[in-house]
């Protein structure tokens, strides 16, 4: 098993045994999702915003328009971190201080650099997109040249890293179980519902098979 | 409509026809959900990480054990800001440029405090539980003072706040809408699956009616 090594930074002080540093389960939690929220500093103050992202082996890729404010404020500082989360469930308790979710978070710490040449750009895009859905990026109209000098790509590279994940029951001080006080978990989950074909299209062009895919791995 | 004032510090600058100032369109994006990304400064790297959260009139109900790194940061601080966003849509253009989603974004900034007093920390939790599931607090068993005093209980003041909100269909370049690629929007939807009983419940405890009125209302 590969770790992240721990340090003040990214080593969980509450609740450790729900900790984990381990890269590839880290790498699954980034992987079950595609949006993160990615925090900076402004004027002094910390604020985080979602925005989509790709990965790669120890890479992580953001983009947006040349003067977004978060990412040139990153690019500034040279480093960023970000936080994904996936929730489970809600763990209803018999108790109000036994209440709890169910969820796996991850949180990234790297360095960031911007991609300068037309054909990382394009790599890093192509991750991108292939990261929100599987099969997209060969069947799209390529990039023109003018839509790449327009968008600003960066890439991270994960440094340093945590998780935390609760997937069990519900906890009660055993005193509590007795209790008639119903408990339990009431699971979550993030589904897609059937494509919307957008109603500019020619004639004659059905949802293509990574759609349908999409869509069925997420009933 | 009563908004918050703009500042350099929530002012939105890209997109800004999906930019909302209105505090009662962001309070219902508040109350959409009940996990937000709370960022806050830790030797001077801004982190976010999800925590739960109870709304009521402008303030943000934040708890944990009195232990917890980010809260005794942010109440040093005497500030912070929390981002809470619904993802709505991918939504899928025949450019990579124009790939996008349709969500519902706000992030609010405001001033924190610690509520001292049990009778203020009770009100709280309630408020906080009642945010995450209507009608649960009257039926869990109350809190034992001793449980009070290990929890911290952070109250938020908003004084800004701003919310991006896209919920529109493809926009492509006129050009490319007849090309035959296929374009059109995926909905995604958190929904609730059905409740499972804790399987240490006393017998003839049967599902409440508040964790039924939440499951159905969140299919």
């Amino acid at each position: 098993m590969q770790e992240y090594s721990k340090s003040k930074l990214n080593r969980i002080k509450r609740g450790q045994n729900r900790a984990t540093y381990d890269i590839e389960r880290i790498n699954t939690i980034l992987d079950a999702g595609f949006i993160g929220f990615v925090s900076y500093t402004y004027e002094g103050k910390a604020i985080s915003l979602p925005m989509a992202y790709g990965r790669k082996d120890n890479k992580i890729y953001l983009h947006s328009s040349q003067a977004n404010r978060m990412l040139l404020a990153l690019l500034e500082a040279g480093e960023m971190s970000m936080t994904v989360m996936h929730l489970d469930a809600l763990v209803l308790a018999r108790s109000g201080l036994h209440h709890s979710v169910n969820y796996r978070s991850a949180t990234v710490f790297g360095t960031v650099k911007k991609i300068e040449n037309d054909q990382g750009k394009s790599d890093a895009l192509e991750c991108f997109m292939e990261h929100m859905m599987q099969g997209r990026w060969n069947e799209i109209r390529p990039m023109h040249p003018h839509e790449l000098d327009r968008t600003l790509v960066v890439e991270m590279t994960i440094e340093s890293a945590s998780a935390k994940v609760r997937d069990v029951g519900v906890n009660d001080e055993p005193e509590d179980e007795s209790l008639p006080i119903w408990a339990g978990l009431v699971p979550l989950k993030q589904v897609a519902q059937h494509p919307i074909s957008d109603d500019k299209l020619p004639e004659n062009i059905a949802i293509p098979t990574h759609v349908m895919n999409y869509y069925q791995a997420n009933q």
